[in-house]
């Protein structure tokens, strides 16, 4: 492998953000280099600037860090204090930086920095033992339990009355071993999303407020844009905070709409899947934002180009989408991202699907219907 | 390297078109494989699966076809006999086939076809001998020689008068072993430009009208979509030209207005310098297209989404953009597309910008500021 000069940009992980985030890194000039787990990881196939290893080794992260000039990552679970460590002892920046990733991996760190600068989220308590367990009924009638770390796509959260006895912590307890905090459920009309991002001369972007639909825990569609009375409110907290916490890079916050307000659900310190849209709606991708942020480039504010329906294609619903498929053509302003995963599996995230079209519902129909002629 | 189950495209060349058409691949799953000379070349930053060889060279050739499911190419100036050879021993399809792009690549065969399915055109001679080259007079007063085969960016083409004695001939003709047209020189107000691209289900999708601006016989710029009063009339006839040809993928013509007429220039059978603002400009980019058509996918019809500027960004005045240029926040709806390469030679294409605005002219405009900024 020939490594022409030019600037590295790391990135940890293998799946389909990191594919996305090295794609966008080619036209700037950027070398994207892959750090996977194995060879069958979507990233692989688009980069030939490829290094194999354990992302919780010491030495294999560190012969990577040392061939990068800045890294970055898809997955906020990584070993944050490893990575601090790493990237001190090797001048390596890395961007968001391993504290703040490690502050928001936590579900309980993350509320925490919530409260602190007043964004508007759910009432939480932290949950270790029995004692407090049987505090949940100050919160609300009904409860979602969310292990503090590793959770994701409504794996390690779970649903109970406050009322439940000591049999039901000790089933969830026996769950996780990372500990747990305790919110009430909101009752949502819907769930939104927003992404920002901030580069590294202080200045914040934001996209597109969009809603997200979520089925059997997993992200079904995204349309925008979308509106909210306290949209502005939000968005101008947030900007304060990215500054505040010194943010670099893009984030994605995942919030209810309960109607009269706006609360923050949960914070991904990374490309998120409620901003694919922006690969084809906007003229400047999540991915773009992203790159450009990390590697030092100041972020244009990035205009929409047409409402939008993203579709996700799950696994088993979506063996392949070539050749025979003719959907493309009854489909004229779908856009296909297939991930190029080697395994197909009940519900893994396969690709998606952005849709144009003047009204977002519109798109979301087209959307559908372009998903429907994918699944062979 | 590991090669994953997906569907091969293999791409001839190691170049920037190449390296667009690969980037383009990997969202339709689409494994690029590259055929390139040697690993500086642009197309190989961008895709882990890698062929050496020489394009001329038989087995490396082989080698490379017998790995892939369609081939395409980056240049028209191939051995076309050697490659249909290949084609039909390994039965592996090329696009656009070989036999159509040896008649292009020749300027008498592509005269020849455009006359014959009456395109309009500049009148032509052709030029073997001193005998031949005594009746130029009868065409023009100016004239166009043209080498029949290898001439790109005004290279083998040399304007003369019609009156010219021999000695002029004989620099001439010393100057390439092809053989040579002579045409009558075009007195033209713009140089105009448009796609066409044609999929194996015979459908042809065709791009905006743009103005192309030539200095030292080099793409400057590109601004769209643009009028003429013979607009649909010539977009009729190359659509029924394509299909008499059977052509399959992307195919640019280079276009004169005189005013009154739209005259074809030259054709190109492949993805264009032209149409490089469409990976920013339109719902569906050229790389897209040409991938599709050629990996068999019904081709949807393109959309514009904002009127357009394309600078080039060319050797010596661009060494390399990023981190420390700003230009980025200041030209908002300017996207930068850098080739990766390793010389920045004079007037070499390093990369182009495209830029969104209202109205050609103000994108151009802004295209222009946006390349002032990029030279460091």
């Amino acid at each position: 492998m020939n490594h022409p000069p030019g600037f590295k940009l790391g990135i940890l992980g293998g799946g389909q953000l990191a594919r996305m985030l090295a794609l966008a890194s080619y036209p700037l000039g950027i070398l994207p280099y892959i750090f996977a787990k194995n060879q069958t990881e979507p990233a692989t196939q688009v980069s030939p600037y490829l290094f194999l290893g354990d992302v919780n080794d010491h030495n294999s992260l560190k012969n990577f860090l040392k061939n990068c000039d800045v890294v970055t990552f898809e997955s906020e679970f990584l070993d944050a204090k490893l990575l601090d460590t790493l990237s001190k002892e090797l001048n390596v920046r890395i961007y968001p930086s391993p504290s703040l990733m490690g502050q928001l991996q936590d579900r309980l760190t993350q509320k925490q920095i919530l409260f602190k600068y007043k964004i508007p989220t759910a009432p939480y308590l932290e949950i270790n033992t029995w004692a407090d367990f049987q505090k949940i009924k100050n919160l609300s009638s009904q409860i979602v339990m969310k292990q503090r770390r590793f959770g994701y796509d409504g794996y390690g959260t779970f649903f109970i009355q406050a009322s439940s006895d000591k049999s039901v912590w000790d089933e969830i307890q026996a769950k996780s071993p990372y500990g747990f905090i305790a919110e009430s459920k909101i009752h949502f009309k819907r769930e939104l999303a927003l992404i920002l991002a901030r580069d590294q001369q202080g200045q914040v972007i934001d996209f597109p407020l969009v809603e997200s639909k979520q089925t059997h825990a997993r992200c079904d569609w995204v349309i925008g844009p979308v509106k909210h009375k306290k949209e502005t409110q939000l968005r101008n907290k947030l900007k304060l905070f990215l500054k505040k916490i010194d943010y670099i890079g893009v984030i994605a916050f995942e919030l209810f709409d309960t109607g009269k307000e706006l609360l923050v659900n949960e914070i991904a310190p990374r490309v998120h899947n409620s901003g694919h849209y922006s690969l084809d709606a906007l003229t400047l991708s999540q991915f773009q934002a992203h790159v450009m942020a990390v590697a030092g480039f100041k972020l244009p504010k990035p205009k929409l180009l047409s409402p939008f329906a993203m579709t996700n294609l799950l696994g088993l619903t979506s063996t392949g989408p070539y050749w025979n498929a003719d959907w493309f053509n009854k489909n004229q302003n779908s856009h296909l991202h297939w991930y190029g995963k080697i395994e197909n599996r009940k519900d893994r995230k396969m690709g998606h699907i952005n849709t144009l079209d003047s009204k977002p519902q519109n798109a979301l129909k087209k959307s559908l219907l372009a998903r429907r002629k994918v699944s062979l």
